[in-house]
């Protein structure tokens, strides 16, 4: 066994986009098991855009990682010493182990994965907390109606690109916002949207104008900004905006609010914040449905996997703001 | 029967806060009504901050008014001539008249008032669309339920001070942010909020983490801007805010979107707009409620009335916007 864990520690509060210096790498001995407890040999790490709201130190639906911990993060790994009943040695599991190469977990908010059933990587993505977000917002939130037209944003991300294919499988029209022609022929091409918002390239209102012409019943946001003002211009009647990130102003030293917010009382709509966690008491019965719809190929799960380890943590996290990747960012830890 | 009909007719569109010269008054012979119309002589003209979005050339819930058009108002007056089957000479009526003296109408839209049940401008107030967008917002809407703590913003004005009574009636715990002292004490010692927040003396933020130490579970909003950024940062889980008005937004050349809105992320709450029309086929069960409650007096109607007739409108407006009034603005028109 490794005898050193190497680990991802926050060093210093971001102001803005985190840098270099608000990181530090230590390591320790590998830690062993006591009872009740496993090991875990972490393999993946998920990379989102909400811990960048961890990073701060404001109150909000979990508490901050404080200044020394090892970066919060859900990943996957295999339980490679077990003092815990309910695992054995060898299973894959996902938890909160952070940005480390070994875990000591009591086992809560612990789930084992199989990978007879999907690559590891796709638990963090489609089968994960990525796909149950999609799936929650659109059907639990946002109680999505068969015809309806679904605009989603970040939808080459992780939970976006979900969230465009389910729109479709329930017999939705689906346009993806995006940055970029690349985003933009995936999500239509590989995807199945029925059309693209390249933001960088086009006017989003104008675009809705012509590729929603019956307005927006749906919109799940994960940017937020000028996105979501342009899509408030547009809603139908009775519209719900799902609330789901706000990746454009994570960063931002001076938030900004939406605008056009107001269009809401005109259009009788909502806008509601959601959280996965909310549902943990469903997430069994949504990931078999989901399993299911990427075992017929209804559903492609993409993940963007970069290598490195927890040293290579600090930049991958960047790629998401800089919107580099396509579909989930997955670290692989060796 | 006086022989004139003056009336003020929209000139321009104010960029802004509306100006003198946005306005022209004008005057015409009264006309008579034809077959299945009525003739009414208007006594009391609604005065309401969704009026200045009406004088917008936007796309709304509504057509803007056009230049040149007398302008929209919700007024009372008398029949004094019927060619209409449903109405008698010499009953009350509320209608969409308009700023004028004199009106025609098919009887659409239009409903009957008895002044033996409260006086004719309680029909404007908390026996109108006033106190019907109170009604519908907090029950319909907001789904209020007892106990939960209830924060209202324009809370001296014509829905805001109905709302917070509402709220009371209906076993809520109420706090009402308004501007100025004198507002602060009448919606507290009047009208039985529990507590009241000055805007232009306190910290909103940190008086409601004083006076509502257990968080917001609905929000009333006619107000936005920072009003609105500041409740948002005492959401309680699951808070729901409705979106009455921004009244602050609505003369900004730049109109501001509220900075704080993810936090509706953290907090599991919505925010929904709503238009009173959408309860028309209830207005008379819920009118009658209302009407109950005054009956009792666990509800005080205030109207705010200025005299002077259609010439008085533009000054009277800016009251509004000012912050002038308390109550429900009404002008008289002789």
């Amino acid at each position: 066994m490794n005898p050193t864990n190497h680990q991802l520690r926050l060093a210093a509060r971001p102001s803005g986009l985190p840098e270099p210096s608000d990181w530090e790498l230590t390591s320790e001995p590998v830690p062993q098991p006591h009872a009740n407890q496993i090991l875990v040999e972490v393999s993946h790490v998920s990379i989102d855009p909400a811990m960048r709201g961890w990073m701060n130190d404001l109150p909000s639906y979990i508490a901050p990682v404080q200044l020394g911990d090892v970066m919060r993060a859900g990943a996957i790994g295999r339980v490679i010493a077990s003092e815990h009943p309910g695992f054995a040695v060898g299973e894959h599991v996902f938890g909160l182990f952070g940005v480390q190469e070994f875990a000591i977990s009591d086992g809560s908010g612990v789930t084992k994965v199989d990978p007879s059933i999907a690559p590891l990587p796709t638990y963090l993505g489609a089968l994960g907390w990525t796909g149950l977000t999609a799936y929650f917002g659109l059907l639990e939130v946002a109680r999505l109606g068969a015809g309806e037209t679904v605009v989603v944003s970040g939808a080459a991300g992780a939970v976006g690109s979900v969230a465009g294919q389910i729109a479709k499988i329930k017999g939705c029209h689906a346009i993806g916002i995006a940055g970029g022609a690349a985003k933009c022929r995936w999500i239509v091409e590989e995807l199945g949207f029925d059309a693209a918002v390249d933001y960088k390239a086009e006017n989003v209102r104008a675009a809705l104008r012509e590729r929603a012409p019956d307005r927006v019943d749906v919109f799940f946001d994960n940017v937020g900004g000028d996105v979501l003002d342009a899509v408030l211009t547009r809603l139908a009647r009775g519209a719900r905006i799902v609330i789901c990130g706000g990746i454009s102003q994570y960063n931002a030293r001076q938030a900004r609010g939406p605008a056009n917010y107001l269009a809401l009382i005109a259009a009788r709509a909502s806008m509601t914040g959601m959280l996965v966690f909310d549902y943990a008491d469903r997430y069994a019965e949504a990931t078999a449905e989901l399993a299911g719809w990427l075992r017929e190929g209804r559903l492609v799960s993409r993940e963007y996997v970069v290598e490195g380890g927890v040293s290579a943590f600090p930049e991958a996290l960047l790629k998401l703001f800089t919107g580099e990747n396509i579909g989930k960012l997955v670290l692989t830890v060796p």
